[in-house]
């Protein structure tokens, strides 16, 4: 997906918001918003809104000093996620289609996102679940289910730290031994890396690697020859997040998006309504 | 006022829907919106946002060949106001305190802001109506009523098309021999020009004069002689909107601001919350 023009204001708001989060100044805040302004204007829209993140992000922590800005914020999800995970469990299990109630959760993990808002109350997570299980689940669950069955070698391409424990739900509902779990392989964003599916104990479910990457979503180009192995081996990819559906969502691969829509203009790309629960598998496999 | 780092992103939407509205295609959106970024990268963060907002507007209408984008829409709300205006009338005549309820109606009117929305529905002004008169006004209501009977020269800064409709229940409550109006002196953004003066009849009511710039609020540096003649020897300011507040709110002089607080930025500013409705006296008189 190319960027949009409505992107760019919202990737300067989560410019100020990443800033902010880190504790500088105002001038340093100043200044890496000066550069983020000279370095879109002159950026190939042509690339996924996670390009330009990627770029942004690099700024900032070359201007402040920080090398993993949201690392305090990770792991406060992380715990929190953690805390939740048996009673969430629990519903999986006592669910009468336990596949479509662990999409779901996985989904209401999406919402531990902070490219999308700077500031997340627990509460917002406690809403996101209730959500979740109680609205329509956009998609192609049955076709998912038979690609599941199907398939030899199942990459899941995580999402955020705290989002990646309730990633456990669905991860339990899937043949474990021909799954690997995809993390990013440096700090972007909230994103998780093998730091949090260690500490979400996906190492134990399945194997892990990371992308080799710092960019918010999967830009193929950029990742390790081991994470595209993988990639152009497996027979069913999950992409959890905006990010991966914003940088696969043209790559003719058999991919099942798992997301919350967040944004109008993914909204709009999926036909869909910020808020859905979506589950769709790729135009291009 | 200066510009603060959260008014950035906002300026960039307020381009992206300023394209929109003049129905220019993606790729000049896109070469507006590069532009835009090049010239808020390097531009005077000191200088209120109403300074940054004019060089996009010109921008804006050099690149889109448009003289006048928001035409359209200022004739449609002036329309929509002045049928409203026999009822509002009526209301104030009614009231209890009938430059109270003046005031209130003026705010009102100060809904019809395109820098803060692209859109605009006719329910909303309805909605606005309703607000201004049940919600608490903030502000200095007797101080106003003192100053307006000491005033010997009465300036009243107007602030939008459609809104000044509004004006002229306010207006009818003022010692009109000593009141001049001054709108903006050429098309900018929604903003009032000597063309909706007249629509409104505000120039059989009162003196009518434009500001000789193309900003969306008052930029004193840039503004006629006749206008800074008439603003240095008033003794009472009457300025309506979040643009005029902008870039008046440091000048010394007694000036009584007017507006609905329309954003984050104000509302920190003036120690309020979005949707309170202002009547305020300069600090600096």
């Amino acid at each position: 997906m190319q960027t949009f023009l409505d992107c760019v204001p919202c990737l300067l708001r989560q410019t100020i918001e990443a800033c902010r989060m880190v504790g500088t100044d105002v001038e340093v805040q100043e200044t890496v918003v000066r550069q983020v302004l000279e370095s879109l204007s002159g950026s190939d829209f042509s690339q996924p809104p996670p390009r330009q993140a990627q770029s942004i992000h690099r700024l900032i922590r070359e201007l402040t000093g920080q090398k993993d800005p949201y690392q305090k914020i990770k792991k406060r999800f992380n715990l929190l996620a953690f805390g939740l995970l048996t009673d969430l469990e629990q519903k999986v299990a006592q669910a009468p289609q336990p596949m479509a109630t662990a999409v779901r959760l996985a989904i209401a993990g999406n919402v531990i996102d902070m490219g999308i808002t700077g500031t997340l109350e627990d509460a917002q997570i406690h809403e996101a679940i209730r959500h979740a299980l109680a609205y329509p689940l956009q998609g192609d669950l049955d076709q998912f289910l038979a690609a599941v069955a199907k398939a030899q070698r199942i990459l899941y391409l995580a999402d955020n730290a705290g989002e990646i424990v309730f990633d456990r739900l669905l991860l339990q509902q899937l043949p474990l031994e021909r799954v690997t779990v995809a993390v990013k392989g440096a700090p972007i964003i909230n994103d998780a890396t093998v730091e949090d599916a260690v500490f979400a104990g996906i190492n134990q479910m399945a194997t892990v690697i990371d992308n080799g990457t710092d960019a918010p979503g999967t830009l193929l180009s950029e990742c390790s020859e081991t994470f595209l192995r993988h990639f152009n081996q497996a027979d069913l990819i999950i992409a959890k997040g905006q990010g991966n559906y914003e940088t696969l969502s043209d790559v003719p691969k058999d991919i099942f998006f798992i997301l919350k829509i967040k944004c109008p203009v993914i909204a709009r790309d999926l036909g869909g309504a910020v808020g859905d629960l979506i589950l769709r598998r790729s135009q291009h496999q």
